[in-house]
């Protein structure tokens, strides 16, 4: 019960340290049902924080939240016809319920455009109505044949939101800006950084006329989706029949978008931050942000009244003091570390004679001795730095992890390090030759990708792009 | 498009009323599956305020956010024999995934008990884990024969503590614990009240030792439950192994306790404090506590301007500014009226001239002129008079609509308008010839009630307690 967890080395076994560490901090646990997982009180905080703070920005951008059913008739999945294709796979169906077997199947969410949109079309009538944008907070499923803790779940948590333009140039520019909004989420709150960039016609999102994505580089060279924001054009809305009459009286159908970002921003977190000791949690996400371990020596008592003490001096933040008294202090710094806690404050004898506490940091380990006057600045200042440098070390590894390739030999070996930019003819005879070669795939197209004169990578016709290429999650 | 809404009066057609309310104030609408519902922006706004307070209210009394799967296995439901047997007719069932049949079929969560605990006879081995306290928000699935919007609906949106603990006497106390959070919570935040008691053997929930609920009195003198809290005894934890070593080193099976609000409590707000005009919602949870009506003359910036500044000013609360050009006053009036926006402030050249605003409260139509400077204070002031009153309106209308009868010919004219206490022998044969003569059931037994010696309202048979009757919704 109060042995130590000891997790393979991040170095070493990068996947089973990831697997044990996701359950080992207490995150989470795989269900008894396939591929979904139970968020446990630890793991499902960070979700909360993530949720708060992102739907600030969400509101900001102006959509509304709202819920919409989790059954979806069958019928409304059918009415886009690559939305279907992309989605029959991977359907949990209702066919069974009040004890009956049912006329019309139920098909349990994979994603809510269908069951949203034909609501839309009773909804929006007039110019008036645009733009139009709400947001919803929800669990979604989709049959995972390969499930992974939060990469890869069939029942996942997510937000996605909805939106309705009067012209096909706002609902671009705002695709991008939803996008752009979640890179600075994840930059601000997680730490996170990636390639912000277009999918390629193979990759988008079914139904989608484009999708938009920030692609994280994982320390183990693989690229994980962080985020996605699809500008769907008037595909959805002419299979719902969403139009509105313009300020002319003419009739129109709308033109949408619509992003989400999910739950599996929880596995980038654990693979970009965490060390062979455990979690490192970005501060503002943490939910313990510093520890309180009193070294319970003969000065019990008044070692105790000063911790609690310093709780309510640092009222600001959130902070645990533990008071177990059955386990060891090295055990509870161990404890700690695991689950990622950014600062620790240690007090025992030796601060209480000096007036001070020791405060350790999770990432680098530095300790620094604090006299009591200066621990709420210290304490807020060393948190401000540890989210910092979390967002510089993550920025660093992806820019040294971006290399160019010329030749399909120098591909092959460079797609081992991390993204590669290669010319790609954008034909999917090349794509899928690519995959077999190197198990990699394209990513996406940068932002701020420029044209130039190149040759496709894999076959040598004119390729105008260069493309990020990966393995991918 | 700009007609007025007109609803029929809550005096003589209060169904309908209810109905064409939830509809026309845009608070949700009835989904294309049968007895869903979607949570348009407005009323969903409502519902995060509740989930808001509410959670505060539940990390007080202990208990941590977590989340568990929707999926249930069939196995896991058949554990406990009176719980299988009360959710089976209601069940929604998974039978095909992945474009396969399911070997085992997937129940939707109706409530979570079995999956959960599945999970706390793996997580609690010791007294040290005790008391365990977990609380979930989520959506849950119950196929509903005679859907009501928010009263009865297939899918609904709900939170469910569970809790675990070492002895009986703490359970239920606890379980009396969380009625009351719910009862403070109802009053001080919904302005909405009940009878608090404990439900008869034929009521409980499916599985329970002892459920209690907080019986509320609508308009139309039909009872609604707002919330339950169930003391499960040991009954789960034998079924699902749930076992403690204690500070003696013996095992035990925990006991149990559980405990949910759900959106039916929109149902309750909307019946009670409404009237002909549309809703009255307590400015607590108000998504627009205070609306600007600019009165657009020949000022009109000037006018618009010193709308904005108001808005600033009165930062503290929710309030909105309504621009439109192209209705009129009147209309937004009414449409302000219709969605129950506690406070309305008119501004235009009177008021200008005069440097001040005209308040209108949304539940008196009371009408006070107030100098620019005094507006911070009267705003604050009349909403929280607003709160008080609606409640002070509620309890007044409970307290008038408990009757005792004490022949069954009085009980017959009385149940009509409300609450009725009666003596019951506590018989099953009973309770179905009353609901057979009057349509009321038990609805339960006041947790103040004493013992007295009487006669059965029914049977004439010796009687131990007086219980609330009444029609349910």
């Amino acid at each position: 019960m109060f042995e130590k967890k000891v997790l393979p080395k991040k170095s070493e076994n990068f996947s089973e340290w990831y697997h044990r560490l996701a359950l080992e901090a207490d995150l989470a646990e795989y269900a008894p049902v396939r591929g979904c997982v139970i968020f446990k009180p630890y793991g499902f905080s960070i979700w909360e924080e993530i949720q708060r703070r992102l739907d600030q920005k969400i509101k900001e951008f102006g959509a509304k939240n709202c819920y919409f059913p989790l059954f979806i008739p069958e019928r409304f999945l059918q009415k886009e016809k690559e939305h279907v294709e992309g989605f029959s796979p991977e359907l949990a169906v209702v066919t069974i319920a009040g004890g009956e077997k049912l006329k019309e199947r139920l098909v349990v969410r994979p994603t809510s455009e269908t069951i949203m949109y034909d609501a839309f079309s009773r909804w929006i009538k007039s110019w008036r109505d645009l733009p139009f944008k709400i947001n919803q907070w929800a669990n979604v499923v989709r049959w995972e044949k390969r499930p992974r803790i939060f990469l890869r779940t069939t029942e996942f948590l997510w937000q996605e939101g909805h939106c309705c333009y009067a012209t096909e140039k706002e609902s671009a520019t705002e695709t991008l800006k939803a996008l752009r909004m979640y890179e600075s989420f994840l930059k601000e709150n997680l730490s996170l950084v990636g390639i912000a960039g277009k999918k390629s016609e193979f990759e988008k999102f079914p139904g989608a006329k484009d999708t938009f994505t920030v692609e994280g580089l994982m320390p183990d060279k693989k690229a994980l989706q962080l985020c996605t924001s699809h500008d769907l054009g008037q595909k959805f809305s002419k299979a719902f029949g969403i139009k509105f009459l313009d300020k002319q009286g003419k009739e129109n159908y709308v033109w949408q978008n619509c992003w989400g970002l999910s739950t599996r921003v929880l596995g980038a977190l654990i693979m970009t931050h965490g060390d062979d000791n455990g979690l490192i949690l970005p501060p503002k996400v943490a939910p313990v942000q510093v520890v309180v371990v009193p070294i319970l020596g003969k000065n019990k008592t008044r070692v105790l009244k000063k911790a609690k003490e310093l709780k309510e001096r640092l009222k600001a933040f959130r902070v645990e003091v533990d008071e177990r008294e059955k386990v060891s202090v090295g055990f509870k710094f161990n404890e700690w570390e695991l689950k990622g806690v950014p600062l620790r404050i240690e007090l025992g004898e030796k601060e209480l004679k000096e007036k001070g506490v020791t405060l350790v940091r999770r990432d680098t380990f530095e300790k620094f001795f604090v006299k009591e006057k200066e621990i709420l600045g210290k304490v807020t200042d060393l948190l401000q730095e540890l989210q910092k440098s979390l967002l510089k070390k993550a920025q660093k590894f992806l820019k040294e992890n971006v290399r160019e390739a010329n030749s399909f030999a120098n591909f092959q070996e460079k797609i081992k390090q991390g993204f590669v930019l290669a010319f790609w003819c954008e034909r999917e005879s090349c794509k899928i030759k690519i995959k077999e070669a190197t198990q990699a795939t394209d990513r996406c197209l940068p932002l701020n990708a420029k044209p130039k004169r190149g040759r496709c990578i894999f076959c040598k016709k004119n390729a105008k792009y260069q493309w990020v290429f990966a393995k991918a999650y």
